[in-house]
């Protein structure tokens, strides 16, 4: 399978380097429009000697000058609109993608037109898409989804998810509004410039699985006050009353009966990590994670392993949900 | 989705019942060879008023006189060989199949040419066949291949199931070995008589997906000695010093390196019951299932949970994990 990277941030590079490693793949260059990025060689943003002489260009373009890739991982943005624009110029040349846009996971809930769009185009060029990745991507959402097979009935889900941020990326930390003023993270929030993306999403797309008609979906979001003073390995520094994190929860109900509650806390030095997934249903299950599913190295585990599993769909915009059962590959 | 139940035992009978709950499934008839069974009426049999003058009948032969299902839940056997028989009849009237039969969740395991030959006589008559459940079919095989998804490398995976087997139902207490003196247990187990089916099928499965080759796949089997005196609800007697159920080991090795290991214990007032699965891998996984998977009521919700993702599958002999996500239906 020859593939391209689109994206070169902190995720972008794991996945390029995972996806490196693979003897089922041959990556032929990566997009993107960083100006310090662009003309650059692989091996040496990556250190993947087998990356040698393959290139950095600014655009699929200039990029299918020198090679055609069968798949393309896109690591470039949350927004479903964002990433359909830089999407469909590659899935019109019939080329695959597996993206970790947060709203391509389920994007009929975002905007079913342009959905429906994506869906046709791929049809026509014989394409794929998948929107993938730990969170969302699985750990609220696929993993729950999954569980219920063993159901006879559901009633309710709960997801609670509890993350040590200290342990994940800058763009991350800053994300979550780390270093922020109380006041000055709900604002940010409100206007949706930090916060995690994707938990209604993932609360949407349960939803959609197990046939429920979610007629309110409603989202809040907290900081996560610092006790004491924090400074993270990539520098950033929290100041005791500051925000060292955030408490996000998205509750989705039918009828006015809360069917789905996702809980997320992300924040420095959050201790007891871990994800946990209760179905109230029969039988119940009550599944713990320890640790929990950490996260950028399992994100660019789920784009690459996402991969042959796609190959194996349709042609159309699909939902993780509709491929074969996901597994190291 | 018109639906008929093969075999009327305990499973057979939890999978028609909640079948015929389902909105989307109308169950038209049974299948058993039990002459107390045939001529009944399945809502007699079931209590289920919706199955009214649904009757039971000696063969797949006698049934299509008076229905056609589209899908046939087959709960009668444990080995390929038996199922095979029983099926083949089945599919090449092109009615899929969703079996409970242990050693159909990889055929290719234990038969690839009688495999090869159900999965073209599916193909010639547009029939579907899968093989499922709980265990095997989820908590020791799809589970942990699917966690495996969100994993940049997997070295090896150890599963712990520990079941109750005194809330399970008669038969299993049996199967396990409850009630045998221990040198009789030993004998029966490898004469294959007792013991719980599947556990080698579900460690094969899992090295398939992942693309080890284990050269080497042991099992073994002893018997859990009852320290006190046990009764149970089924009136299975079990005196203290006898047999109250079974520890079974499956043990997978790749160039003489463990890579699975599938741990069973089932018996009579085991406590704490749980599943447990670790990968040990990047990031490494640790999750637990508290309580575990209760069996019984489970597996009829993992056949008739199935059945739509089933017939979302190209015609064929599919492995479960070639079906996507399943999902409370």
């Amino acid at each position: 399978m020859k593939i391209a990277q689109f994206g070169l941030g902190p995720i972008g590079l794991e996945t390029l380097k995972l996806a490196a490693s693979k003897p089922w793949a041959d990556s032929v260059g990566a997009i993107d429009i960083d100006p310090h990025k662009i003309g650059k060689d692989l091996s040496h943003l990556t250190g993947h000697r087998s990356l040698r002489r393959r290139l950095v260009y600014p655009s699929i373009d200039d990029l299918l000058k020198h090679a055609k890739p069968d798949l393309i991982f896109h690591t470039a943005v949350s927004k479903f609109h964002a990433a359909f624009d830089q999407i469909e110029p590659i899935v019109r040349r019939g080329i695959n993608v597996v993206s970790s846009c947060e709203e391509l996971l389920f994007p009929q809930f975002r905007d079913p037109r342009l959905a429906a769009r994506l869906d046709k185009i791929c049809r026509r060029s014989g394409a794929r898409v998948v929107g993938t990745g730990v969170n969302p991507g699985f750990v609220m959402d696929l993993l729950p989804i999954c569980l219920t097979s063993v159901c006879r009935d559901v009633r309710s889900i709960t997801v609670h998810r509890v993350v040590d941020a200290s342990t994940r990326r800058e763009p991350l930390q800053r994300k979550i509004g780390s270093g922020l003023a109380p006041q000055e993270f709900l604002r940010r929030f409100r206007k949706g410039t930090i916060g995690h993306a994707g938990l209604r999403d993932s609360l949407a797309l349960i939803g959609h699985c197990l046939g429920w008609r979610l007629d309110k979906i409603s989202e809040t979001g907290e900081p996560v006050v610092a006790k004491c003073h924090i400074r993270t390995q990539f520098l950033v520094v929290v100041k005791r009353g500051q925000a060292c994190g955030l408490h996000q929860r998205a509750i989705g109900r039918e009828n006015g009966r809360v069917r789905l509650t996702l809980d997320l806390k992300m924040y420095l030095d959050a201790p007891d990590p871990h994800d946990r997934v209760q179905i109230q249903g029969d039988p119940p299950l009550d599944v713990l994670i320890r640790g929990g599913v950490a996260g950028d190295q399992a994100t660019s585990a789920a784009l690459v392993n996402a991969a042959p599993q796609l190959l194996l769909a349709p042609p159309g915009l699909r939902l993780i949900t509709e491929l074969p059962a996901g597994h190291f590959a």
